[in-house]
């Protein structure tokens, strides 16, 4: 038997979900290791998610204004120097270029960890005056953070996302913008990756080097820990101070101005597969998936006959507006169709054969619970749209409870322990503020401060560690 | 009087074209320098027409098959190496990581100049039976070739690009694909660029380092020289022989594939702008227009009233289907918007005042041509939609015209030599072949075989230098 002709197999999600993930990446087609260490290929079915997240971001990012450009991939080390903090933070993670066009350079070129400091030397360029303001600059490319452990899509040397960075003439305008930020990767998250997650500010010692506050949306992984899905940064004016980005207000006076930036990165599509899939393999929600719907025509390993052609040509038609698959490959059976398309996580498969013909019904099948339905040819575009909706609505339901199961608040540092040791998932817990505390928590029980809770930042408790007086609720886990 | 309200001057296009080029470039805020040695920033008017390309062949790809997909940015050296003639093209053009995560590596890294190598290694492991081809593949992705005299968009370090990979099971089904590419090039920049040129095979000498043949698209630019508008190569077994990529055929046998590349760059940006721009600035053609009409109010710095805002919200919700922009700035005199919409080369102008509602007509200007014409509001939409399809058309037939008469015959070298030191542009004769030839007229003329033009290479003639039998003609030009 050839290789093709064999069942894929995969680790159970239930048994070991590490290995299930990496089954899963590389026999669903959606990535694969590269002959560079810390590196992966993007396949086409991974890449394909990665288009559909692109769109529906792009989308709401120029919605609010923003415009798309690009900026060189190489950083010179004496601009990625200038801001002290920022530095700091991305020395141990840079690709350097040394040599070009055959000549050891005079100046090194650092490969873009981000692109603050090459986006900001322009912008002190660009801005003159109010009129220029906002300035709002997206940008999608590939970014270079060095990496010892890699893990695909998760942590990898190499990863490709956009970033955003605003100027405002005010702090007040800067805050906005983070905050509509944040809501716009909220939304896709919830609507279109079908994944919950709390939205909060980062802990001093898990900022963006650099910013003066970050804000992210952490989600709950089904091995009960934690993933930030994005960040949105109040850069206050250390950036503007550094690169000197000045502008004239309404009154001729000589102002400073306030940043912001903003990313969300193929690292998503991590969360997209651990988030949804089962033992069989990948699920992904239908406003994302490259197939939305495969039709299987029961045949064993025959071609199609002429009858069965007209009603598949049909089907196509009827569900010209969906990202539809029609799988007539002889050489390949219908279970191990099956077991494919399953691998790969299409949401919906329909089954056309004789029976279906005869009743003039098509079978659906539900990725999600496995469910079978007949549905009449006659409401077929119809109710594959109402079907798929559900899927849709159903992951994220799942996916809520399954948060909200996961997140316990606990009082005392015992219970905190216990939780940490036995279910993991999110804690909330009060927490004074202090690194101290933070680091003694993360040693004892590998958790770290993921997020103070938006809303939460008055509320009143005792640190979950010390005891001391504290303000607002932090959630607690370990994090990928 | 503040920067902004300067009108902003440009060199003529008539007196020096590459000074024009350059300040349009800059002042219509396509892009700007960056603070990297070779390197530019594509501004957000300058990255819309990019993904209007994008957008648009984009499409053309994948109706052929292609996927795309995302390869490693990184190129170990040992890979690139593989292939002789490949690394020995490629050599001098390299920028080479030394460096990582604090590190001295390895093993160097090399920035991808183009990804046939990195792209092949994996190839060979993902192919395996007939049932696997064809493998076609593509990515969209920033290309490093070390340069050290540079131009905005024409020649920078780092530039954007398409590159398509293809693997097949027969020289005629890969040759076949070559020129279905070719073809969608051609039509790209026919279609969206307005711009006519000559397809074309490739001299050994101008040919892609490893490939068996290339073909593109040459495009005649005002200042009389030619700019290679793509590539498309018939790769042969070159790669597969060395990197090893086989497949099993239908009877069980192992074969060895056959393969093309293909891509286009950010450098067309740089034709779009040559070959149309005039005097006054830019001229982008409707199809690839970040902003295709521009409405400005006629009012002299002073906000809009409330009758007059009215009729912009009702013109707006007419052409919601075009890429139109409502210029209402109260700071910025009527003048300055139409010099500065003028120098962006935004395809049409409509203005409304007192004397447009009046009449109940609008009047529209036309960048092309700058006609101005009235046009009822009621047939609005209609008449817009006609005059961006005429202004596309008029384009593509001005520049057309413009190779037309351009493109020279030559029946002997003094003839040669003359229309190439007076009027230069594109000359088509016999060639032997012989790079000794190519080389002399080189020296000489500084033309170089641009290409064989398709359909002629069974014509009999002598070779424009040596004089000996020659087969198929050829378009010579200095080139950029």
């Amino acid at each position: 038997m050839e290789k093709q002709f064999e069942k894929k197999e995969i680790t159970k999600k239930s048994e070991d979900f590490s290995q299930w993930y990496v089954d899963v990446v590389l026999r669903a087609g959606l990535a694969d290791y590269a002959p560079v260490k810390g590196c992966m290929v993007i396949r086409p079915y991974g890449y394909a998610i990665w288009e559909n997240i692109q769109k529906a971001l792009d989308e709401k990012i120029k919605k609010t204004g923003a415009q798309n450009a690009y900026f060189p991939l190489f950083i010179p080390e004496r601009l990625l120097k200038k801001e002290k903090e920022h530095v700091k933070g991305f020395s141990p993670e840079l690709a350097v270029v040394t040599i070009g066009g055959g000549e050891e350079l005079q100046e090194k070129l650092v490969i873009r960890p981000t692109s603050e400091t090459i986006m900001y030397e322009m912008f002190s360029k660009w801005i003159q005056s109010w009129r220029d303001l906002p300035l709002m600059i997206n940008q999608w490319c590939n970014i270079v953070r060095w990496e010892k452990r890699t893990r695909l899509f998760l942590r990898t040397t190499e990863f490709l996302w956009q970033e955003g960075h605003t100027c405002h003439a005010s702090h007040e305008e800067a805050l906005e913008e983070v905050m509509a930020i944040l809501e716009i990767y909220q939304n896709l998250y919830r609507e279109f990756f079908a994944i919950d997650g709390i939205v909060g500010k980062k802990s001093e010692a898990e900022k963006f080097a650099g910013a003066h506050a970050t804000y992210s949306y952490e989600m709950l992984m089904p091995d009960g820990r934690a993933l930030q899905g994005c960040t949105s940064h109040d850069l206050g004016q250390n950036f503007a101070q550094v690169f000197n980005i000045k502008f004239l207000d309404k009154e001729g006076k000589a102002k400073m101005v306030w940043q912001t930036s903003w990313g969300l990165s193929t690292r998503s599509i991590g969360a997209l597969i651990m988030a949804h899939g089962d033992d069989q393999g990948l699920i992904v929600p239908p406003q994302l998936a490259p197939i939305q719907i495969v039709v299987v025509p029961i045949i064993q390993q025959k071609a199609v006959n002429k009858n069965l052609e007209t009603k598949l040509m049909k089907i196509k038609e009827t569900l010209k507006d969906f990202r539809i698959e029609i799988d007539k490959r002889p050489e390949y059976s219908v279970g191990w169709k099956f077991n494919e398309w399953e691998l790969k996580g299409v949401p919906l498969r329909i089954e056309i054969g004789k029976k279906e013909i005869a009743v003039n019904k098509a079978t659906l099948v539900r990725r999600d619970n496995g469910k079978h339905f007949s549905v009449s040819f006659k409401n077929l575009a119809k109710e594959v749209q109402k079907t798929l909706n559900d899927i849709q609505k159903n992951l994220l339901l799942k996916n809520s409870k399954s948060l909200k199961e996961n997140t316990r608040e606990a009082t005392d540092y015992q219970e905190f322990k216990k939780i940490m040791a036995n279910q993991k998932g999110f804690i909330k817990a009060f927490w004074c503020g202090h690194p101290q505390c933070e680091e003694k928590i993360k040693e004892e029980t590998m958790a770290t401060a993921r997020v103070l809770v938006v809303g939460t930042e008055g509320k009143e408790g005792k640190c979950i560690y010390c005891g001391k007086p504290s303000r607002g609720k932090w959630i607690f886990a370990q994090a990928y």
